[in-house]
C-alpha cells in the first residue's frame, strides 16, 4: 500500500518535503496545493499536478496524508484547523507560546473530520523536544539547555528585509561559547537571553540608505534583537548571494543531570546543511506515523512525543528490533 | 495513586534503580527480591522487605512494576519470562544477538499472565536503540555508527578476572579518535571492529605469577579482545582500587545523512559517572511507562521503540507540550 502524500504550500519547505516524499519507497506525491495561480508553479516532480488551495475538498479520498508547509506566523494557525476536517495532517507550526491553543484548534477539527493529525512536527519543535522529554524523564534531577545556530533565522531575516533602504539580508542565530562550554563542563548556569546567544546580520542595503539608521533600526527591534548582542555587517548585493545564499542550521540540547553524587550528561546535536530539506523530510516520517495511527482508527491531535518512535521507520517492528535494538 | 515497585537482584544495577525510585514521586520501593539469604543484605531505604526470590508469587497483588536486576547471560533469560506470568516486568537485557528469542519468549509469558513487559530498557540497547531508530527515520539516505567509551566493560573485567593468577582487573573499551573524527567530518566509512574501539585493562596479578602469560591470555581471547588493539599494564591492587574503582561509561551515535545534495549529521553522546546508576534510572522510566500501558489494559511485550516518549515522563501530556515542545 502506497502513501498518498499531498503537500499544501510550495515553498522552501514544500519542496523539501517533496525531495522526501520522492526518496520514500513506501509513499507518492498526489497533488501540490497552492493558493498561487498553478500555471506559476513548476514542481521538481514530474506527472503530479499543481491544485488551486480552494479546490482542496476535492482530493479529500485522494490523499491519505497532507503535509502543510506554511508559516506559522500567519499561514498554519488557520490553515491546519482548514485542513485538518478534510485530511490527515502533519505541520511545523514552530510558535511555541502558542502550541497549546493551536493544538486545542487542531484536535477539534481532526476529531470532526475522524481524521488524525500531527503537529509541531521538525527538529525545533520536534526532535529537539524529544530529546528534552527524553532527557529529563530519564534525568529528572538536573537542568536543560537549548542552544540554535550557528544557522540562518528565516524569520529575522525577514524582519531585517522590512527595514527601509535594505535590499536582502541573512541573519545568523549563534551560540556564545562560553556559554556553551559552561554548560558543556557540567555547570548549570542560570543563563539570559543575551548570554546563550548572539545574532549576527549580513545586510545588503540601497545606494544612499542611511546605513546607521538601519543599524539603530536593527540592533534595537524588540523581540527579534534587542534582547541580544547583535553584529551587523553591510555587504553587497552580490557577496550576500554568493556567500549566504544556504539556509544552514542546527544546534544542540544538553542536560546535565544527577543520580545521588554521580554526574551524567546527555547532548543532542543537529548539524544541518539545509533547514528547509531537513524539516520536510522529518515531516515525511511524521506523514508515515500519521498514517498508521489513522489506519489502527486513532482520532485527534498529536505531536511527536505521543507517537511510538518505530511509527516513524519504513520497518517492522521485528526487523527493526533485530537491526537496531 | 503511587506505583509500587519491586526489585528483583540487589547488585549494582539493583541499587542504582533503588536510588532513581526513592527520587521519583510518583514511586515507592514496595520490596526487594533475591536469591541470596535476606539477612545479608542491607538496602538503602529504611523499611522495606527483603523478600526471597521463592517467595515472589505472594507479592503478585502487592508490586505494580517488577524491575529485573540480574545479568543478561545466565539470570535474565530465564528471570524475565518467570516473573513476566506474574507480574509487569522491566528488563536491561543487553545481549543485542538474542533480543528477538527474549522478545519472544517474554511476550508469551506477559500474555499468559495478562501483564505488560518492557525489555532492553537502558542506553544500549535503550536510548542508543532510539537514536539509531529516528535518525534513520528522518535521514533514511545515510550511514550510523555506534561508538561506546571511555567506559568500564563490566563483562570484559569480569572475564579477566577468571584468568589464573589475576586478582582483580579493570577493562575501558575506548573509541578510536581517528575514526571518531572520520566519522564527525560528515565521512561514511566503512570500519571493522578493530578501527573503532580499542581496549586498555588495568589488572592486578597474584605475587609471582607469569604476566606474560596473563597478558597473552587476555589478547588473545576470543569474543572479548582477540579483534582489538588491547594494552595490558599491570598495577597493584591498591592502585587499582585507588584509581579505577568508578563505573563511568558513555558513548555516542551519530548519523551523517543526506537529503538530494544537503548533508546532515545528528549526534547522541552520553557521559557518565555512573553506567550502573543512570541505568537504573532510564529503568525506572520505563516503569513509569509499563505501569500506564498497563492502566491502558496493554498486554503483551514492548521495547522503549514502541512507546510514545510521554509515557516516560512524570507529566501530563499538556504540561509536556506548553513546557518541553
Amino acid at each position: 500500500m502506497t502513501i498518498r502524500i499531498g503537500i499544501f504550500g510550495y515553498g522552501n519547505l514544500g519542496r523539501g518535503v517533496e525531495k522526501a516524499v520522492n526518496a520514500a519507497s513506501d509513499m507518492e506525491l498526489a497533488a501540490v496545493f497552492s493558493r498561487r495561480n498553478p500555471e506559476s508553479i513548476t514542481l521538481e516532480s514530474v506527472g503530479v499536478p499543481v491544485v488551486p488551495a480552494a479546490n482542496m475538498a476535492d482530493w479529500k479520498d485522494k490523499i491519505d496524508v497532507m503535509v502543510l508547509c506554511g508559516g506559522s506566523a500567519s499561514d498554519l494557525p488557520h490553515q491546519t484547523p482548514e485542513c485538518a476536517e478534510l485530511f490527515n495532517v502533519i505541520d511545523s507550526f514552530d510558535t511555541h507560546a502558542d502550541i497549546p491553543l493551536h493544538f486545542r484548534d487542531v484536535d477539534l477539527a481532526s476529531k470532526r473530520g475522524g481524521r488524525i493529525s500531527v503537529i509541531s512536527c521538525g527538529w525545533d519543535p520536534g526532535l529537539f523536544s524529544l530529546a528534552r522529554l527524553y532527557f529529563e524523564s530519564v534525568l529528572p534531577q538536573g537542568a536543560s539547555y537549548t542552544f540554535w545556530g550557528k544557522g540562518v533565522s528565516q524569520g529575522h531575516s525577514d524582519a531585517i528585509r522590512r527595514i527601509e533602504g535594505v535590499l536582502d539580508a541573512r541573519q545568523y542565530t549563534v551560540p556564545v561559547s562560553s556559554a556553551v562550554e559552561a554548560v558543556k563542563n557540567g555547570n548549570t548556569p542560570v543563563l539570559t537571553t543575551r548570554e546563550k546567544h548572539k545574532r549576527e546580520c549580513f545586510v545588503a542595503a540601497a545606494e544612499g540608505a542611511d546605513k546607521e539608521r538601519i543599524k539603530r533600526e536593527i540592533i534595537t527591534m524588540p523581540n527579534y534583537f534587542s534582547d541580544y548582542d547583535t553584529e551587523v555587517t553591510f555587504v553587497s548585493l552580490e557577496e550576500l548571494h554568493t556567500h549566504h545564499s544556504g539556509l544552514p542550521h542546527g544546534g544542540f540540547v544538553i542536560r546535565s543531570g544527577a543520580t545521588g553524587d554521580s554526574k551524567h550528561i546527555a547532548e543532542f546535536h543537529l548539524k544541518l546543511d539545509s533547514n528547509p530539506d531537513f524539516t520536510g523530510s522529518v515531516l515525511v516520517s511524521c506523514a508515515r506515523a500519521a498514517y498508521r495511527l489513522s489506519e489502527e482508527g486513532a482520532v485527534g491531535c498529536r505531536t511527536l512525543m505521543d507517537i511510538p518512535p518505530s511509527y516513524l521507520s519504513l520497518f517492522s517492528a521485528d526487523k527493526l528490533r533485530s537491526t537496531l535494538l
